[in-house]
């Protein structure tokens, strides 16, 4: 899908709204409506009108022209209240605006240089737009996938998880690794995790070194055309005492029956459910501290969020990730954790990150 | 500084405000005045009251205790209004709040917990803080930088810089040395851009391949302990023409200008100024078309800022960017970047980033 018609997309939304038009501010979602990458920018989107405005600074005047061709180019630093200004001379009347993103102090502004507009909040209107990937998107969500998988892959078969490493020298070698493989770059600081850090669902790298009998929980993602992978798998170093083929196990199984209740038009609090009550039912219900998975694309966090408080359905073409844990505090933890693409609902979702999940005793 | 001194210099600043107590959203501000580094977090500081109250989610438990052990945690994924809920059973009156971090949804949020409580716009008052580094910070700014001139030194002396090379495969190998130097990651996207690319005052790197006569502006930095160096270097490959030579002068020029304007109570205007007459009186006024340099810190770019349009002045233990720049559209540009701490007004400026700086034909 072009970003043209992505915008299209938008204005059919806009008329639903009685919007005149929309202010972009958030960065990613004027990247998914222009191409533009800046960091300084907004679009201004014509509920009635083709094309677009795009104000950005003068940093990027070159950038600009060069990413998105078919829009308008404005440059001026104050890039909000300048569109504001100009949809006023359009004559515009509602004008959406990102509610969840503009600032309180941001908002002061954008209402200064409104002469006879209402700023009306009109939150997530693109992320809602953003839930269903298209085929593009897909298809770059896959790439990065795959980076990832081949990746984790080198990183194993040459032996790169073993015992007498630092959690940073993994990390580091397994980024490297990605970038072999042609992502970009990463999709956020790669978790490496050992020993007793891997119950700790967010830990981060340090010079922990590995140990023979080890969890090592390897959470990671790589970056393609701003596309992200997100993957999660757990290893034992050595051996592997029963405790941890147990919670092995256990988060398995919930993982498999997180991925089997995906599908168009099913609940997202019920997909939480159905691996969370695995978990629960084992009594270990206080160790999944976290949400069951996410929405990933643009960002590495989108959505929708799968949790127990949730609201809505899944959506054919939602990109999401499927990722319960049990941490022990002290001992270790596991987190088993995939991307898939959710297919209508009697179809079995399109499975991106394919490394697999079999406990791997190394 | 330890980060109970730091809340107290806060708490001065609540004080002359009248405010009873301070609501910190901003991540990076909840790492400055606590040391959690988690993604999701606020933090509750009362004027009148020791410690301060830490807002997380379940993710977060083992971490919070760890990083941040002087600091009450309270679980809670609303992490805001759970917090203003505590002022008010605290019968806070006046709650300050990050109005430019504050979304206008979250806004609503704050709203509905506040019982009894007035929330009073306060922004920027821990960044002001921020502004002056104490001696921690400058030990770790420096470390930062070191690890940048460590690794672009390496990448020179192995001839990392040579006809047949894409600009891809410099950034990341210039990475890497930082790594291989200490840093615990990159402070920002490397741009490393050739010839015409260099003209492009923001460009990512390409698979662009370096040729003879070529600039290669690399624009980069290493990041230590949460501490961003920042620094930008312009080379230029097997010969260079006089265009080259002469406006590699005139930003040299321009930026020890730049430098030389650094000193405590100096206007920011007019450091900029300092530099960009140089750059004017060469009749280049309209090819350099950003801001002459930025604070530097907990983020790549954080207060001041130094441009045209800045009041206020510079204030002694401020580090700070100097990066004038000349790009000529589809020939090439240079810009000459150093990280600097502010000394009193008659005193040189502290440079951290001490790579050399004299025209370099590889």
């Amino acid at each position: 899908m072009t970003h043209s018609q992505r915008r299209d997309r938008l204005r059919a939304r806009l008329e639903a709204a009685d919007l005149a038009a929309m202010l972009v501010t958030d960065l990613v979602n004027v990247r998914y409506l222009s191409g533009f990458t800046g960091s300084n920018a907004a679009l201004l989107i014509l509920a009635d009108t083709p094309g677009a405005v795009l104000a950005t600074d003068g940093r990027y005047r070159t950038q600009a022209a060069q990413q998105a061709p078919d829009v308008e180019a404005v440059i001026d630093r104050a890039v909000g209240p300048c569109l504001v200004a100009r949809a006023g001379a359009a004559r515009v009347g509602r004008l959406g605006f990102e509610s969840h993103v503009v600032t309180v102090d941001g908002h002061r502004g954008l209402l200064e240089a409104a002469t006879d507009i209402e700023l009306v909040r009109a939150p997530r209107t693109v992320e809602a737009l953003r839930e269903v990937k298209d085929a593009g998107e897909i298809a770059l969500l896959r790439l990065a996938c795959e980076a990832a998988d081949a990746a984790l892959t080198d990183l194993v078969e040459r032996g790169g998880l073993r015992p007498g490493r630092t959690e940073k020298e993994v990390g580091r070698e397994l980024e490297s690794l990605m970038l072999d493989h042609g992502a970009d770059g990463v999709s956020f600081e790669t978790i490496v995790a050992a020993g007793a850090n891997s119950a700790i669902p967010h830990h981060r790298p340090t010079d922990a070194v590995l140990a023979t009998g080890d969890f090592v929980k390897i959470d990671f993602g790589a970056l393609v055309a701003g596309y992200h992978s997100d993957m999660t798998r757990t290893f034992v170093l050595g051996r592997a005492e029963q405790w941890q083929r147990d919670i092995y196990t256990l988060v398995s199984d919930a993982q498999r029956a997180g991925r089997e209740a995906l599908g168009a038009g099913v609940a997202l609090k019920d997909v939480d459910a159905a691996s969370r009550q695995v978990i629960a039912d084992a009594g270990h219900a206080e160790n999944f501290g976290h949400g069951l998975g996410h929405g990933v694309g643009l960002q590495i966090h989108e959505a929708p969020g799968i949790n127990s408080m949730a609201a809505g359905t899944l959506l054919a073409g939602s990109a999401v990730t499927v990722e319960p844990g049990v941490y022990l505090p002290g001992r270790g933890g596991v987190r088993i954790e995939d991307t898939l693409v959710v297919s209508e609902e009697s179809d079995t979702p399109d499975l991106l990150t394919r490394f697999p999940k079999e406990l791997a005793i190394l």
